[in-house]
């Protein structure tokens, strides 16, 4: 495809957290254009975006339609890309039919991510949909599309951060190292719905899912080694702080790991290497994924920060699409005004 | 009743943010002794109350049981006094029956706190049961009760609010002045239970109700007179602040409002007349109302806090019942270790 | 001046909030260019922007320079329009320089917004400099700039908020109502220093300058008659909610009200008239001033939400900038990608 | 000692956020009685404690004076005990004294807590004053004071968090592991005083310190084996949340662990082994530490919670104060009227 021509494309899920952010960006982007808006929940009626996000109103009148299987050959013939921000379940049971109808689906769930059927169907109950084609799994700094593939799996929000804190030092990492991975989320993180742990007077920093969280298994895959991973819930609406340990091998410099990162990262717009421990606060509202790290004895420490909702979900699936497309990867990313404080 | 004797009571819908602040308070009380603590819904199994509120484990470890009206009973024969700590409607349906079992109800709920059965109505959108008696409206600190009353309703959070700023300085108010309450509540005041408006991500603060909260005829029945009130969400658990404004009579000078505040409250311990303006932290955790007032031209300008969830409830509905059955109205209210900060 | 040639321009007191804000704008800007920015303190030494905001690294690498007064008459051949967010003292002080330099000045201050220049002294402590010009009062939508002004004052964060609520209702208003404006500001609006009062265990909601803040008279000039203000400090960052209460003249209908302000913010891109009252939330980051209205009787009820940062200074200063020199106001305003949750 | 009679005592640093935790847990104790109470700076005037905290007013009228060293005399003659709540080197330099003139000193600094003085000096940057006796390090469920002891020193926050945590499970440590603690802690712990990276608007989940905290040696000491440790600061006023990784030896059930815990803290009031992960709003107020492990496959997870300012500091000293003279340890701690939710 070439950066001239617009490129039209739907979102289904765009009344959740991550669905509007991909909204609001494809709708600022100068290439994608979404003709088509679908919410989470097929009992809603059509209303615009606004009425959910009044932040919306007078920028944004993209209107939500309740989605209905028939809309699909119209659909197929309008758009050419597809992003699903919808439970693992139901892009589970929907992208293959976008798929056989000829669509391009980025996939924001978890329902493709994994590449072992039997890990997948442990972590998320219900079986991984069978396609004839392998899926990408779309870190985005550490894939390359062609452009041709069906459908791509957006990265998870924890596996991101410590897949672009970890994979970078890979070789430095002793053989007989497990990672650990101690991660503090936001509470967008759970999703736009109502929940007792998500309401407000009950929102307190907390662990859950001790070294059984579905994302997990994902990390392990994203870093080839296995890994312990303790998320957190956290007391804010948005981003992710991720602390990480590992071992180094013997020899290993604090010089070598910062030329590890440098050779990674030194064309990679969206990762910077910081010199401090990052607060939450400089990534959110941003694409980019913040890393510093330390080197104490034989001890990698490494403190990660991304938006759990841009470079965790949204703006992740549209770096992946600028790049399946051909576009710069930073296309309708950056910059970006907004609120700096 | 004596001071000596212990007082067997009961707590219904304990399981709520109020109810489990007067289950506390009780726990930790020397007189009354809470034998029955029922949740707010028939559904729940019996648990204990440190199920749903960590912090209590070890501390109190109440049961708190299901409600079946078979039980009526048993517990007319084993308490004696009932707090109600539930849904207006769910009130208005319960207190009758315990009325007629010979018990004494202290109600939190807004079921009987109006006089005018056609304001009910119109406020709660259910009709007011009918009692042969009249029913005390306990602002704590312009209330004397009998001993005798078969219920007592207790004020709402914001017309606690108000209802103290207010009555001590409405012989000072100009005769055609419509008194503002501009009032900014926590996020507890919604009750403990999933909906979306409340969920962590989606509080910020915002006006609601505006000038048609049925909390609106109660103040104006506390005060004798006509009130604008709009109420306000904001993102904090507990507390509220209000910001009064009303005309002042002519000659009315500021000496003369501190004179009235002062005659007013002088002997009472929950109130506080603060020299500047109070800020919420000030008395959240507390049983106190701080009222801070200023004179300016003919407007006087009041600024009061309360922690809705003590002085605008439980610690108000406690205050209640100790000076009915003939303690010191501080029983158990004062000093209360705790945090400061 | 056309829309195609670059405009160089100068940030004072771009380490601040407000001066970061506008800093971050304006290097967004397709027309205006920053070529030099200056901290606050005369006492630091030169580094990037990123240094005091490292969201901004990668994204921004303005360096902040230390001021000098030998620094002028370089500044003079560089640059046109210099943006003032410094202290209002420090501004009094530099801004009839600049004006004498031939500079175009956009203070963010109250140096210059007051016309009476006792109530200037009264409400700052100081005296305003005596300029030759009549200094425009800048509220973007009820101003017209004709480019050639030497100094534009833009209005304070709650005045914007204020005035842009009850100008288009003034004419509805009774002969003898003195409006009231109950307002809550973020932390944001007292500055980026260290002071007891902003520190995060001490903020709680809380009044303050009660009917005495600076911010009165102000908005009594914006307004064109006296208003009672009670300013509240409020536990977040950003945003600025005002509750407004005016009664209106006889026979003012609901629809007259609706018609005023759509008569007046019909075409104006960043004035949104709301079906509900607005929360924070929805304007945080956003260029835009969101009014809520309702009567009530004869009571008019307006909930009005800005960004103090945005709306009430530095989206504002470049809304008066882009007027000034022909552009549409929206230049470099919107639509602005960035965080929606 | 005998429990009956009335112990005098002081608080040195009562202004300051563990200060007055101290004094309002002193001043509702049934023995100890605060006399004096001292400000933290020598400036400041003679002020009733509720003019910094007007929480406390009408419920604690504490004059906080300012200290001067030819106040010791008198002191020494009205009060037996005192506590210092003060900065390090302060404590450091008034402890020598306090003792020399015969008072009993409960040392809430890191003056005392390191046994090796080079150590010491690394971590704080001046030499620990000589004592003519050993210091007892009072984790209080792990010490015996014996009630003769001229200095206590009180464990800080982070170490007493880790300490209780890992003390009960070291036999069951891998020789060759080095535990993990990964802690958040709340504004509060960065104490009382305006400072640019705690004030509101700047605070924001980050890590700091990384492998350097002072309280890292404090923390293998009282382990009696190395620890990697990362502090973090969060979004909020109180409360530590710690979670620890270690390995196992090999053949250690998650039942030999639950036993381990079990026997530890069977008869210990303040520690609650859970069976949930806890969050901090379980502990804030509360003098307890709530404890959840979980083994995965070799590795023990652990989440720990404390109130920084009670468990952490305040609550402790007084925990360690009632041992001292004999009291059970939860006198004057428990129960704990306030607030719960």
């Amino acid at each position: 495809m070439s950066k001239q021509e617009t490129i039209q494309c739907a979102v289904f899920g765009a009344s959740g957290y991550s669905g509007v952010e991909l909204l609001w960006l494809l709708h600022n982007h100068p290439v994608f254009d979404v003709t088509h808006a679908f919410s989470s929940s097929a009992r809603e009626k059509a209303e615009p975006i606004s009425a959910l996000y009044p932040q919306l109103a007078g920028r944004c009148e993209q209107i939500l339609q309740p989605w209905h299987s028939d809309l699909l050959p119209q659909l197929a013939q309008q758009v050419r890309v597809v992003f699903l921000a919808l439970p693992h379940e139901a892009s589970a049971e929907l992208a293959p039919k976008l798929i056989a109808a000829g669509l391009v689906v980025f996939d924001l769930s978890g329902a493709f991510r994994l590449g072992d059927p039997l890990q997948h169907q442990a972590a998320y109950g219900f079986a991984q949909p069978k396609l004839s084609n392998d899926v990408p799994y779309g870190l985005a700094e550490f894939t390359q599309l062609k452009g041709d593939e069906p459908l791509v799996a957006v990265p998870g929000c924890y596996p991101t951060a410590a897949g672009l804190a970890l994979r970078p030092v890979l070789a430095l990492l002793a053989a007989h190292t497990t990672p650990i991975v101690n991660a503090v989320s936001g509470v967008s993180g759970a999703g736009r719905k109502a929940a007792l742990h998500t309401s407000f007077c009950e929102v307190s920093l907390q662990a859950y899912g001790v070294a059984e969280h579905r994302h997990q298994p994902e990390m392990a895959q994203t870093i080839g080694r296995d890994v312990i991973f303790v998320p957190h819930l956290g007391n804010f609406k948005r981003g992710i702080l991720a602390t990480i340990y590992a071992q180094l091998a013997e020899q290993v410099s604090s010089d070598m790991v910062a030329e590890a990162f440098a050779a990674c990262y030194a064309e990679q717009p969206f990762v910077r290497l910081v010199a401090n421990p990052p607060k939450l606060q400089q990534v959110v509202g941003t694409p980019c994924c913040d890393i510093y790290f330390k080197v104490h004895g034989n001890q990698l420490i490494l403190s990660v920060a991304i938006d759990n909702l841009l470079k965790g979900a949204a703006a992740q699936a549209l770096q992946l699409a600028n790049q399946y497309v051909g576009l710069p990867p930073t296309t309708g990313l950056t910059p970006s005004p907004g609120a700096v404080v």
